[in-house]
């Protein structure tokens, strides 16, 4: 772990003010230990001013009493307090008000994400310096999610200035009722819409087109953190071609119109993401082998048929939730990546992804070759890639990585 | 480290002929151990036939056995034995041909560099199948590099084949004086060119010229590695950018001429190097400020004079050679990460490299995070990526990794 963010403030510094004193500027509250994280948990959190209110934005003083920063409170949520400026400098509403901002021309100016889509992450919560804000945008309609009260008491205000700077005009704000019910967040403040989102949205994404449903809950069929390798994977694709866990087919799609291969095939268990993925097909007027089916038992079926195809790309959905299950999420892997590998050709292009932040970029590789050699090939990896750059990871916060994808030609 | 290769034999399998028995497919060698390494060390090299000669592609044999796979044979070497097949498949003197041409498609079509570069690598030794040979491309010349005599007994047979696939015609070929004698290769073997390579090619690269220099040993000026970390950076370095060892101007040119950025400063000790970065720039048709000075001292002197760029990439030469030297090395890199940090502006971009293999993707991260905390400030992360996709890494030799560079925004 990096060394943590140390006192600002030599040993013969002048002495602060006594903790609560006058000079402290309320609201505020005080951390009994030194953290550079932005989550700090109850037993690392002091006294608190007693005007400062659940939701409230307030200084941070270290605990000798020096000023250490700013952070969203809430006393009795899980995550008393989110430290989102770490420094001396004031940090008022404004301030966060200039992080949405930043936030967006991050995307718009330096990643210039507009030449390749219209989807894409604005806010990706700690990494933007948001905590408990994730905001994607499909087209002219923004996906929210809220997870902190700080986030949920300042929606409201943050809506106009997002559609000004992205140029959307609906939204979708999504919440977790169990998360709400510990960040005591009335779900009845939910801010009113004038003009409701459309239940689909058509966007765009390097070329190939696809369906984002608003109508089935969170889950949108659509992940834009994989954008840039759907692309490098159309753009590699070759021969005959096999999407295991296809979802709503964001590979097979770009290994079909990108790749311009003509022996595509889609997998996956879930009904629902089969159906849309055939619209998605439908949309770019195109067709592709779908199939509803267990990838584990599907893919057990080919090798005893002796099928292979010349790239197989293998992007479960998450397979590892908890620390305390992390065996049995590593032997699913272990299993699925040992299935797909016997899947591809001699000389055939191998991509394994993997979404379980509880498994570091090395783990995964490790597991991906020693499977590999476990049944006698060898892996010529080309790349390890991540999500895209609008999914970040903000340094004090490396947990927060979790998607990593290898690409190998199987020898 | 993964698992090793396991025997494919199970214990119940019929006994393999006696060890050296007639049954034996001469010329062989026998390995003590199970490894799946390419690099069989004396002590885990057992019996050789009698009629294996220096340089010979031998049938290599498990300590039962079995057969194991084929290797290229060195007996006084330093490294004996190195395993390019495993498997039970026969491999001859033709599959090894095959390995050159495979090697040369995965650059032409499975990667398609020739669509934004005449300069990549070929082959890159034991990543491609072929311990001891790299080849680099520049235009209609091959820079070969040879460190085995299995290798440099071959050389006079691969060149044509080479120049046929990729359409080259010059070569020239380098070889390390130590090396030489440790595998036995007579210089004098060398092959006879007709036609002797120019001096200087020149060679485009994502829309930018560059020249590649012969003249001046194995130093050509030029690392095709950085070439997808060169367009990243062309396309998103923004504002006054400095490159910080800055060797012959690669980051510099791309954030000018593909970035067109203005203000590019770029900085090397090198003066050979900021001479040849002049010249580059002349091509270009453009006009950087080259500074000769060292990185260290330059560096302190900016922060002291209060200077601030938009734009840092930090991308020195291998500073960690061996291992009892690693905490010298490490400690290079924190000074100058510290330094770099200091001149890039609140909100701008860092973008740091390390080409030292002996340290890992995770520690260098670890190592550029640590120096941004120490400094107040902290970084998010946008990526993460390492050498060009013609710099693969074999699965069974995991320690050829090298190149990492970390890309983030300074917060």
């Amino acid at each position: 772990m990096p060394r943590p963010y140390p006192s600002r403030y030599p040993s013969n510094a002048p002495k602060p003010p006594p903790p609560g004193s006058e000079n402290w500027v309320r609201p505020w509250a005080q951390m009994k230990y030194y953290s550079y994280h932005p989550a700090i948990f109850p037993n690392m959190v002091g006294a608190i001013s007693s005007d400062a209110a659940a939701g409230d934005l307030v200084n941070v003083y270290d605990k000798e009493g020096h000023p250490f920063g700013a952070g969203l409170l809430n006393p009795k949520a899980r995550v008393p307090l989110r430290v989102i400026h770490h420094g001396i400098t004031p940090f008022g509403e404004a301030d966060l008000d200039a992080r949405l901002i930043q936030a967006v021309r991050l995307r718009k100016e330096t990643l210039k994400l507009d030449a390749h889509t219209d989807a894409y992450r604005v806010i990706h919560s700690d990494a933007d310096g948001i905590s408990g804000l994730i905001v994607d945008r499909y087209d002219d309609t923004l996906s929210i999610l809220v997870t902190t009260l700080g986030v949920w008491r300042r929606i409201r205000r943050w809506l106009p200035l997002l559609h000004k700077e992205l140029g959307t005009v609906h939204h979708v704000i999504q919440t977790d009722p169990d998360i709400s019910l510990i960040e005591s967040m009335r779900i009845s403040d939910v801010p009113e819409v004038d003009d409701p989102a459309p239940p689909v949205v058509r966007i765009r994404e390097n070329g190939v087109r696809y369906l984002v449903n608003f109508e089935d809950g969170h889950k949108t069929g659509f992940f834009c953190d994989q954008r840039d390798n759907r692309l490098k994977f159309g753009q590699m694709a070759r021969g005959r071609v096999l999407d295991l866990c296809s979802y709503t087919g964001g590979f097979a799609l770009a290994a079909k119109i990108i790749g311009k291969c003509d022996d595509v095939t889609g997998v996956d268990l879930d009904e629902k993401a089969i159906a849309q993925a055939k619209l998605n097909a439908n949309l770019n007027q195109t067709k592709l082998n779908w199939t509803q089916g267990d990838a584990f038992g599907w893919s057990r079926q080919m090798i005893k048929n002796g099928e292979l195809w010349d790239t197989v790309v293998l992007d479960p959905p998450k397979l590892i939730h908890h620390r305390d299950t992390q065996e049995e999420g590593i032997f699913k892997y272990r299993d699925l990546n040992s299935l797909a590998i016997q899947l591809v050709k001699r000389g055939g292009l191998f991509v394994s992804c993997s979404c379980s932040g509880l498994l570091s970029t090395e783990e995964f590789e490790e597991l991906v070759i020693g499977v590999a050699h476990r049944y006698g090939r060898k892996l010529q990896i080309l790349d390890r890639t991540g999500p895209g750059m609008d999914h970040p990871v903000m340094s004090n916060c490396p947990e927060s990585r979790y998607l990593k994808v290898i690409w190998a030609i199987v020898v």
